[in-house]
C-alpha cells in the first residue's frame, strides 16, 4: 500500500475558464496521478453563451443543459472529477448553502493545492467573486470548530491564480509558469468541445505559446507550451532553485 | 472641573486580535487617563479556537462561553471596557442591526482615535471584513441624518490599522510606531489570559522586540518595546516632527 | 436623415457628484448634441445634507424632497436627463431590482461612454458602491442571456472615473483631462443650485482652474477649466496623439 | 501650401526592439504622412546578436556591421528615418554628448508623440535607461535655457511606452491599443530582415494577434492585429471616447 | 540659558521650489524659532527661467544672478538662510564634491527634519534627482566612519517629501497636512517675488486653499490653508492622535 | 564520476548582510553539497563599523582590515569563499572594472541561484545599489558578445532577495520561505562572529524564529527557523506544489 494519492481542486465561475487557463495544469496532474476535482460555480449561461442565443426561442434551461453536457466532457476529456453549483451568472450569487457545500469538498478532497481566479478584473465581475468564495471556504475548512471533529488534521492548501484573459487589467502578476509540453495535446483537443468559441482557440493557443517561450526564457531549459499562474502565499521550500 | 477624559476605540474580529495586536495602546492610552472600549465581533469560536474543540463533546456555546471569559478578563487588564457583538466567525456576518449599534458606539464614544484592522488579509478574511465594518460606521456616524439630532456636533475620528499576523502579505506599511515600553509588562501579562496559545505569546513578544528596535532607529531615541500601526487618513499637524 | 445622436450615462452616489465632478463633461457633451443620462441613485437624505438637518423637526422625507428638487434643477440646467433610484445613502443600499433597471437602461441609452465614482474612496464608503454596481451594470449589459434578444448587439462602453474630493487618497490616477472652457459657465452656475454648499463652490472652482492648468501643460495647448478622468479599460486607437 | 507634415519618434536601445515593439505604429503613421525617425542606442552587438557570435573568429566591428544593416533595412522597409549613437549595448553607456544630440532631436524633429521602452525591465537593463534618457531629453528640449534662441517655441510631445518581452514583470500596463490592421504586412515584412531571430516572428505575431483581440474587446469594433502602449502623461481632450 | 533652538533643513532643486512647495512650513518654524537652512541645488537657469530669455541677448550668467537675487530675497522674506551648490539644471549634474558638503551641512544643522521633492516626477528629472541625493547625504551624514570624531552624536532626521505640481503623476501620496494660517500672509507675499510666474502664484494660493479644506476634512478643526506632505519614514509617537 | 557540484552566488553590500539576511541559506546549500561563493562589496568601514570608530585614533585601513577578517571568519563558518571588492560604503561606489569581475564570477561560478539585497531601502542606498550591480552583471554574463566564446553556455540564474531591516519599508514582499532548521546553529554561531553588533544578535534570532512560524502556517508543515525571500523571476516548474 503507497501513500494516497495527491489531489488538486479548482473552482471556476464559468465552464471555458478551468479550460483555457488551467486545461494544462489540471490533464498534467492527471497524468501525475493527482486526483483533480473541478468546481464549476456557473453554466456562464448568461453571459457566455452569446452563441447559444442567437438560436431565436432557446430557454435558459437548454442553454444550461448545453453547457453543463460541454462541461462535463471538458472535465473528462482532462481527466478530471466536476460539480456544478448553478449559482447563476452575470452576476453570480453564491448563497451561504454552497459556500458549506464548497468547504465539504475541501474538506473532502484535501488538496494539494487549488486553482482558481484572479482577484481583479474589470471586465467580469463573476472572476473575482468565484476567486474570493475559493478563498474564503479554503480558510473555513481549516477552521476547528466548523463541523468539528478532533479526529480531523487539516493545513489549508497553497491558491495559485489562473491566468484572465487581460493580464495587466487585472494586476495579475504571474510568479509561476507551468510547463504543461506533455499535456498540451489533451488540453487542445479540449478547446475543440467549446465549438462556438473557434476565436478562442487560437487565442489561447497562443497564450500557451508565449507563455512558453517566457519559460524558456526564464528557466533556460527548453520548452514549448506554458501556463502562467500567481501563487497568492509564499512557497516554503527546503532548497532555493 | 478639568476637560473630559479622551477616548478611544478598538474594533477586533476576535478576543486575540485588540490583545496581540493593540494591548499595549490599549494599556498605554488607559495610563493616560483615556476611556477605551473595545468592540469584539466574534468570539473566535469557529476558528480560532482549536484548543477548545480537542475536547471530544464540547458544545459551540461552551467554546464561546470560554471564549467570552478570557475576552473580558483581558480587556480587564488592560483597563478597557469590551462589548461582544457574537456576530460569528469563519466568517464574520455582520447585520444592519450591529452597524446600527456600532454607529451608536461611535457617537457615545466620541473617540479620539480608532484602532481596527488591516484592509487586506488573505489568511483570514473576518479581518478585513471588521475593518470595512469599523470604517463603514465611523462614516456614518458623522452623517447629519442619521438620528438626526442638531444639537449634536460630531467629527470623524483618525484609523490606526493595527498589524496583522503576515504583514507583508497583507500589504500592511506601517507609519507609525507607537512606543510601549511603559504598558509592556501589561500587556505580556493579558498575554498569558490567552493560556491555549503559547506559541504566540513569544511571537508577539518577539513582533514587539523588533518593533521596539525599528522605532529606535527611525527616531534615534531609546525604546525596547513597539507596537506598528499604518495610518489611513493625512495627519494634521501644526508643526512637522 | 442623420446617425442618431450620441448619448452617455453618469452614476452618482449622490446629487452633488455629478455636478462638482462631472458637471463639465455634462454640459460640454450636451454642447455638442449628446444624450446625456443621470443615474442618481441616492438623494444623499443622510450624508451630505448637514444644512437640511439643522433645522429643527424635519423629517427625512422633507429633506429627499428638497435634494431631489435640486438634482432636478442641476440636471436641468446642463442639459441631462436625470432618474432617481432612491436607494438611501450612508450606506448606499442596492438592490437586485435597481440593478435590473440599471441594466435596461444601459441597454436602453446604448451610452458611448460612462462616467462614474472613483473604485476607492476611505472618506465615503457609498462612492464606490456605486462606482461597482455601475461597472456591474455595465458588463451584464452585454450578457447575451440577460433578458435575451437576438436581434440586439451591444458592445460596453468605456468607462471614466470622476475626481474625488481628495484624490491621492483615493488612488485617484487620472489619465485624461478633459478640456471643459465651453462649459464652464453653465457648470459654474450649476454650482448655485447647490446654495448650501457655498464652501465647495469655491473649492471645486479652483480644482477646475488647476485641472485647467496641468492640461495646458501636458498639452502644450491654451485651456483655463479642466476636469480629470481616470480610464478604466485601454483606448483603442486608429492613430497615437 | 498644406500644414507641415506631423512626425514622431522613437527612441529603441537596440534594432529589434523599434521592430518588434513599435513596428506598426511606425508604418502606420508612415502611411498616415508622418516623418518617422529612430533613434536606435546601440546595436546591440554584444547582448542580442547571440547567433552572430557563433561564427568563429568574428569581430565586434563585424557583427556591429551586420546588426546597422539589418536595422537600416528595417527602418526603411517601415518608412522612417533611422540614426545610430552607437553607445554600447549591456550596458548602454549613454554620454553628455549623446544626451545633447538627442535634445537637438527632438528640436528638429518636433515630434507629435514619442515612442520608446517600458520604465522596468529586470531582464534587461538597456530598455529601462533607454527609457530614462529619452525622457530626459525631452523634458531638456523644452527648457527655454538650453541653447536658447526666443524665436523657438516648443512644448513636450505625448510618451508612449511599448511592450516589452514579458510585460507583467515590467509593470507594464497598456491603456491605449493601437489598430495596425492596415501596416501589419509591413511590420510582418520587417520581422524578416531579422533572419536570425526566427523565433521571435512567431512569437510578435502571436502578440499582435492577441493585443488585436483585446482591442475588438474593448472597443467592439472588429480588429485583427494590435499594438499595445502605456501613455505616460495624461491625455487632455476636447470630447470623452 | 535654555536648550538650543531647533533647525530645519530644505534641500530645493531650484528657487520656486522651495517657495510653492515649502514655503509655508519655512515661515512658520521660523516663527516658532526654527533655525532653517535652504540648499538650493540650481538657479533653475535652464529650465526655468523662460522669460528670462525672452530678452535677447541675456546671458546665462546673468539669468543666474537674477535668479540668485530671487532666490536670496525670498529665502530672507521667509526668513530662512540659504547656500547655493550651482550645480546646473536640466539636468541636474551633482557632484562628489557636492555631496561631501550636504554631509556637512547636515551635521552643522542637525536639523529636526528635513524637507526635500517627490521621490518620482516624469515632469521635471531635476526633483527626484534632488530628492536621492538629500536622503543621500542624510544617510552618510549618520556614518561614524565618514569624517570620524568619537564625540559627535548625530542621528538621522525623518524626511518629509513636498508636494509637487502634479502630485497623481508622481505618485505622491499626502500622509501629513501642515496648517498653515499663521504663515499664508508671508508665504503668499514671498510668491510676488518671483514676479515672473504670475500664474503661479494662483495656482499655488489654490493648492494652499484646498489642502487648507482637506485639512480641516481630515482634522474636524477649522483651517485655512494648508501644504501636504509625505512622511517617508514611520513617526514614532509616545501617544496616538 | 557525478555530476558537477550545484553553486550559488551570494552579492552582499557590507560583511553583516550575508550573515543577518541569508547566513541560514549559505550554510544549508553548502551542508547539501553546493559551491557558495560571497561577493562583499565594501568593508562596511564607514557606515557599519559606529564601535570601531569609538577608539581614539583609529584609521580607515585599520577599520577596513578589521572588518575584514570578520567577513573571513564568518564566512568560513558558514563553508562559503568570500572575494571582496573594496568598492567603498556610504556610498558604495562601483567601477567598470568591478563590474568586468562581476561577470567573470558570474560565468566561473555558474550559480544555480543568486542571492542579493532588496530593491529598495530608503535606510541605506548601498543595498538598493548592489542589487542593481548584481542584475546589471547577470544579464550581461549572458550576453554572447561580452568577451564571446562560442564554446560556452550559459543562461541567467534564478534571484532572490534578501529580507532586509525593514520590510515594509522597502516594499519587501516574501514569496519564499526556506526552512533553515537544519542550518540555524550554524548561522547563529556566525552571529557570534560580528562581535560588535550584539543587539543584532538577538534581533535577527527572532526574525528567524517569526519566519520560522510563518512558514510553519503557510505549509502545514512544522519547522521552527526561516529566511524570507522574495523571487524576482517567475518559477518555473513541472508540477505545482
Amino acid at each position: 500500500m503507497g501513500a494516497p494519492a495527491k489531489s488538486a481542486l479548482v473552482v471556476s465561475a464559468h465552464p471555458g475558464d478551468f479550460v483555457w487557463r488551467a486545461g494544462g495544469a489540471i490533464a498534467l496532474h492527471v497524468m501525475r496521478g493527482y486526483r483533480v476535482k473541478i468546481v464549476c460555480l456557473a453554466f456562464g449561461e448568461r453571459g457566455e453563451s452569446q452563441w447559444a442565443w442567437k438560436k431565436a426561442g432557446v430557454s435558459m434551461d437548454e442553454v444550461k443543459a448545453q453547457r453543463k453536457e460541454e462541461a462535463e466532457k471538458a472535465a473528462s476529456m482532462l481527466g478530471a472529477e466536476i460539480e456544478f453549483f448553478d449559482a447563476g451568472d452575470y452576476p453570480l450569487r453564491l448563497t451561504q448553502t454552497m459556500l458549506d457545500r464548497m468547504v465539504d469538498i475541501y474538506r473532502e478532497v484535501r488538496p494539494s493545492f487549488v486553482l482558481t481566479h484572479a482577484i481583479e478584473d474589470p471586465y467580469n465581475g463573476d472572476h473575482p467573486e468565484a476567486s474570493r468564495f475559493a478563498q474564503e471556504a479554503r480558510v473555513i475548512a481549516q477552521a476547528a470548530g466548523h463541523k468539528p471533529d478532533p479526529e480531523r488534521s487539516y493545513s489549508a492548501p497553497p491558491v495559485f491564480l489562473f491566468e484572465p484573459h487581460q493580464p495587466e487589467q487585472c494586476n495579475f502578476r504571474p510568479n509561476v509558469i507551468l510547463n504543461i509540453d506533455q499535456a498540451w495535446e489533451t488540453k487542445r483537443r479540449t478547446f475543440e468541445i467549446l465549438a462556438a468559441q473557434k476565436h478562442l482557440w487560437e487565442y489561447y493557443t497562443r497564450v500557451a505559446l508565449n507563455r512558453g517561450m517566457q519559460g524558456g526564457r526564464n528557466s533556460g531549459r527548453a520548452m514549448t507550451y506554458g501556463e502562467a499562474y500567481q501563487r497568492v502565499f509564499p512557497a516554503v521550500v527546503e532548497e532555493l532553485s
